[in-house]
């Protein structure tokens, strides 16, 4: 197999290459370890900004980098793209899809969650979720495609349905993509269509809690509630979606004819704990102990969204990115510590930095623990944020770029339909 | 159907969007006419910079722009995503895939070409060509995908296979690609590996005839195929490839193990013909009156590359965009002339203004007749000229920001292997 540099005595292995995997390599430069970092993605995904993606304002380049490229410099890291399949705690080899095995002296599990459906895995084709490149250019299509039905549509109701949009779940991803579907629809696309009025679309948020933004303070929610509205954006509240079909929803006894669903709602770990046959939680993620290693198991930790523990205040770390690197500083550390005989013991502690989301193109929501802004001030600090960590100069010039052109001429960049189109025969080369 | 203001008194009907197509409708501007524009995609793309996606230099969205947003301000135009699937000539009517019409008092078929494989079209699973959006990002991800392979493969003959890229074609598509693979080989990648030496990769562009870039003069031809080898391509001329396959090519008699096979050799007329049921040439293009008019129909126009028609030379009026373009201006000319009861008859006479083609990422042949340039000023003309063709500031700033990370520090922006991966389950959430 790869990496087969056997003179350097400690062999780390990261599985997953999103926020929590690339901080632990990161932060390993110069310590006296060879590492393998596998992913079955070639490239690091800036999930923050993926809604963007969507909702055809960024590119999926610009929100994207090749893994091997961003880890070219440290000739210790081999790069591998590769799903893993297994682990065998008692060779100590992670196992490859293509039956190959990587052995390692510390293996580091990072390898996220994905959406889920609560048990209603049928939902999926009707209510795609939002977590890779793919699954956001197949939202984009399937909100473009229906304006393009609509337009082409007879029937009032079934065009209706066409011009309603249903965002199931009001965490900062259901927010984020029920305001800027609004908006695209009532700002960007107005003037390009003869046959429907697309500022009639309805956007259609649905929540089973009582609150949008649960995870912020009682009057940040309010407040994103009431600008949600004001883009236009029907807010359902304490109203548990019990059926999703190709017509649409029903939530809470209601029946809502809908062509396009998105499903913001939950989400299911990756399967590191069955891997592992160690204990999880209900949403799949290994239960670690206070310094992110699995019970019985120190060589191996497990971070990011697929480990479950609890922050200093009781509730459970977020699934969210800084909550993923403060966990690779962590465990770089950790694994330093031990090389050079140091004594480790002391339990990781998430420190909350603050929460952010956006409505629209213009305000967010910031809550920061005893600070707390809104607005538009927020927004800016929101964008600058977002700038500052994307990787690399030309990707930030890139972002800066499309949303300058958002801003001033309500252009959005990416309205493409790829991967198929709105007729039967998407390959028949009839008109292009 | 859509499109139905019976005030306007003629209607003329546009299938195709691409460059044809749109200067028709462009150079309508202000004449007495309603228009429907039919495309199955929603975008109109840059073909000429389309071999830039496919080797990861450009992303999709900088080459394509939404056709209705393009068009948005020509309220009496009306923009269908649908595809063409018919012509009824006697009802004067465009049959859609859906089985609705769409009338017409002017009929305009710019439907464009797909690649053709002379008669091996089983050849297409292993050699696909780059016509659209979703073939550029096939082979964008066949290409990278090969690297990576190459770099888990432990047999040495699979890792030369996997390393080893054929070219099936010297026009300028062809030698663009060629170029800028190995460059990309040479360049580009070299630091992100550590298990291969992508410097040794093996680009071969093979051409059935006996020069690359035979559109242009002797000398530039000859330069342009030192230039190749300066890069690293192998070309190999005068041996037509006798059999594509997934372990590579047979051509001249001689067997090639290649896991990546690109063809640029070879285009078919949409069926155009078919639907008019109008004489054809070999490439399936219609036989077309020197008005560009189908021969008894002198409501119907074909033109760009479904057109087959002579230069005042006596050679055919290439299936290049600027041709394309002419005769959108020519059409749109005749139908206001007409409309305005002022005489026709005029043939369509193209003016050839030049070839180009670029080889790799600095050096260009452009032959103007009796100018021909090379080399690096030739290189920047090009990169200058398409940057002006470009639609929009935004697309202009981005491309050439994009072109200036290439330049200066070897990056390209969109290595990103989507819908699918190395691994057998590209859908399970395993590693992301």
């Amino acid at each position: 197999m790869a990496a087969a540099d056997i003179s350097s005595p400690h062999h780390v292995v990261v599985v997953g290459a999103g926020f929590g995997g690339l901080e632990t390599v990161h932060r390993l430069s110069g310590a006296p370890v060879r590492i393998t970092i596998i992913d079955r993605r070639n490239h690091h995904l800036f999930q923050p900004l993926l809604y963007q993606v969507a909702t055809a304002s960024l590119a999926t380049s610009e929100i994207a980098w090749p893994i091997r490229h961003l880890l070219r410099r440290r000739r210790e890291i081999t790069t591998l793209l590769a799903s893993a399949a297994g682990v065998d705690t008692q060779a100590r080899a992670v196992r490859l899809d293509d039956g190959s095995t990587v052995a390692y002296d510390t293996l580091v599990l990072a390898t996220g969650a994905r959406h889920a459906y609560f048990g209603h895995d049928d939902w999926e084709p009707f209510a795609p979720g939002l977590k890779t490149l793919e699954d956001a250019t197949t939202i984009r299509r399937r909100i473009l495609v229906a304006f393009e039905k609509a337009e082409r549509e007879t029937d009032p109701a079934r065009r209706a349905a066409l011009l309603t949009f249903v965002i199931i779940g009001a965490g900062p991803t259901g927010v984020e993509l029920a305001g800027t579907i609004a908006e695209l629809a009532r700002v960007t696309l107005p003037e390009d269509f003869r046959n429907i009025d697309t500022r009639r679309t309805r956007v259609v948020l649905i929540e089973g809690g009582p609150r949008v933004l649960a995870a912020f303070s009682d009057d940040l929610s309010d407040y994103a509630l009431r600008a949600l509205e004001k883009l236009g954006v029907e807010v359902e509240r304490g109203s548990p979606v019990t059926e999703c079909s190709a017509d649409g929803v029903l939530y809470g006894g209601k029946r809502l004819a809908a062509a396009t669903i998105i499903w913001a709602a939950g989400v299911q770990a990756s399967p590191a704990a069955e891997w592992l046959a160690a204990a999880a939680d209900r949403a799949g993620r290994v239960k670690v102990e206070p310094d992110l290693t699995v019970p019985g198991h120190p060589e191996i930790f497990v971070i990011g969204d697929t480990a479950a523990i609890d922050a200093p205040d009781g509730k459970p770390v977020p699934g969210i990115a800084p909550a993923a690197k403060q966990q690779g500083r962590y465990v770089a550390d950790t694994i330093r510590a031990r090389l050079a005989g140091r004594p480790t013991g002391i339990p990781f502690r998430y420190r909350h930095q603050g929460s952010l989301a956006t409505i629209g193109k213009r305000l967010a929501v910031i809550d920061f623990g005893r600070v707390k802004l809104r607005g538009a001030l927020a927004w800016w600090i929101w964008g600058l944020a977002h700038i500052y960590f994307l990787i690399g100069v030309r990707n930030r010039l890139s972002v800066a770029l499309s949303w300058l052109w958002i801003h001033t001429r309500d252009q959005r960049s990416s309205r493409l339909i790829t991967q198929g189109s709105a007729s039967a025969a998407p390959d028949r080369p009839a008109a292009r």
